[in-house]
């Protein structure tokens, strides 16, 4: 049969989601910890495939296994035997036809970024710090120009060699807690590194680099537009995974996703 | 001349704030980040003595040094030398007379607890997690009885030797953020252990094992009251240190303490 889960991870000391050769990958730590649970070799499949040492809140994934004893208990035993640096939120039966990356209708991404003078010991594994002043209005200008239905492919390339760069862009809100700037993200699908260069870009248009009308001349692949710069991953989160009603995961003994505060 | 600065640190790589053989502690590499800019060594005098694996957001130290530059830039040669653990936040000449053990008028506090089903990778640095339902209202009636000036000898021995364990505690805050639930404590000091300890028993009547009321049989000393039991450290944090005005540490780059946020 086919199960669900929300994992969460801290993604610093992991290759990224995806299985690599002779690289520790979230993906093979998960397939590691559920073939020693239940006796077989099990593959797991991600909803999104986060970059090296980018985080997750609420990545989701399914597999398939012979497992007649509970989804609780599996998460239970999976949990006793994976690393401190990633944990099965929630494990339930997923519904019929359910596959966590062909049936996600949305991924949603957090960013972090710190902006203070001096670089903060406790926050440096899930914040980025950019020492200069940033201009909110302006970053949230240009982040408007990012929403819509656009060929991002100036931004990144494929996550999936489906050919196409255009991406549906839902949502993006920006918004400041206390030092804190913070990037919410939400389309059905990102390339490859978009998210990271979306913010790279409004990052330089919050310092003065740029107007907020650059946007459209990246969008629109002009000859002179700039090329976004890419943040470090420290300061990306993938917060959740969107379904169609039918095709939600059952909230198992936490909700899914359980948690809008931000890490680090 | 004396110096006062307001230091970071992320306690999970330190054998606490206090200088010993063989150990990396924070006042060390603070010597010794000082003594290579300033080539003199240097001593540096925290406020407070904080055990292993505890963190800082607003630590204070003096120290005194020749040097004629400006507060600015010596905060900016030492942090180019500091591991990224640990960071001077600011760094100001002190007012006449400070001290930053024996000026200082209260110690804050802020322990983070993690109150959810599953333990969380991403906030495990930061955080206790305790699987268990917590009853909030219990917590803030047992902590309100130890709001006060006790003899708080039943939850640790005096930090300095002076032979007293009586304490003024003037704040008790208990909250819920989410998933999390956060303990603030501001007192004139604290013994050692002490905070960890209350929260400890904080907990113990939260999970319904104690009534509020084993508060007053703890601080009586009666015989068969419960010994609170220490939490780990890190879950916690030094928020702040309070002078009085007169000793105030002139806010340098960054207010102090610039940030209400709490971390991981």
């Amino acid at each position: 049969m086919r199960f669900g889960c929300v994992v969460e991870y801290d993604g610093a000391a992991f290759a990224g989601w995806q299985r690599q050769p002779a690289r520790r990958s979230v993906q093979a730590v998960l397939e590691e910890a559920a073939a020693s649970v239940l006796g077989a070799d099990v593959r797991f499949v991600g909803a999104g495939r986060t970059d090296a040492g980018v985080h997750a809140l609420g990545q989701v994934a399914h597999f398939d296994a012979a497992w007649s004893r509970g989804a609780e208990e599996l998460r239970r035993a999976m949990n006793a035997g994976l690393d401190r640096d990633v944990a099965v939120v929630s494990l339930v039966p997923a519904p019929a036809g359910f596959h966590a990356r062909n049936s996600a209708r949305a991924r949603v991404y957090r960013y972090h970024v710190l902006c203070q003078p001096t670089r903060s010991p406790l926050f440096r594994r899930t914040t980025y710090h950019v020492a200069a002043d940033l201009d909110l209005d302006a970053m949230v200008s240009a982040g408007d120009r990012l929403v819509g239905r656009h060929d991002f492919g100036a931004f990144g390339r494929p996550m999936w060699a489906d050919g196409s760069s255009v991406r549906r862009l839902d949502r993006l809100v920006v918004w400041r807690e206390g030092p804190r700037i913070l990037f919410e993200f939400e389309a059905d699908a990102f390339l490859r590194h978009q998210v990271r260069r979306m913010v790279g870009l409004l990052l330089d248009v919050g310092r003065g680099r740029w107007l907020p009308a650059v946007v459209d001349a990246i969008l629109a692949r002009e000859p002179l537009a700039p090329v976004p710069r890419r943040v470090p991953a420290q300061g990306l989160v993938l917060v959740a995974v969107r379904y169609p009603p039918a095709m939600e995961l059952a909230a198992g003994p936490c909700a899914v996703p359980r948690r809008e505060g931000e890490p680090g």
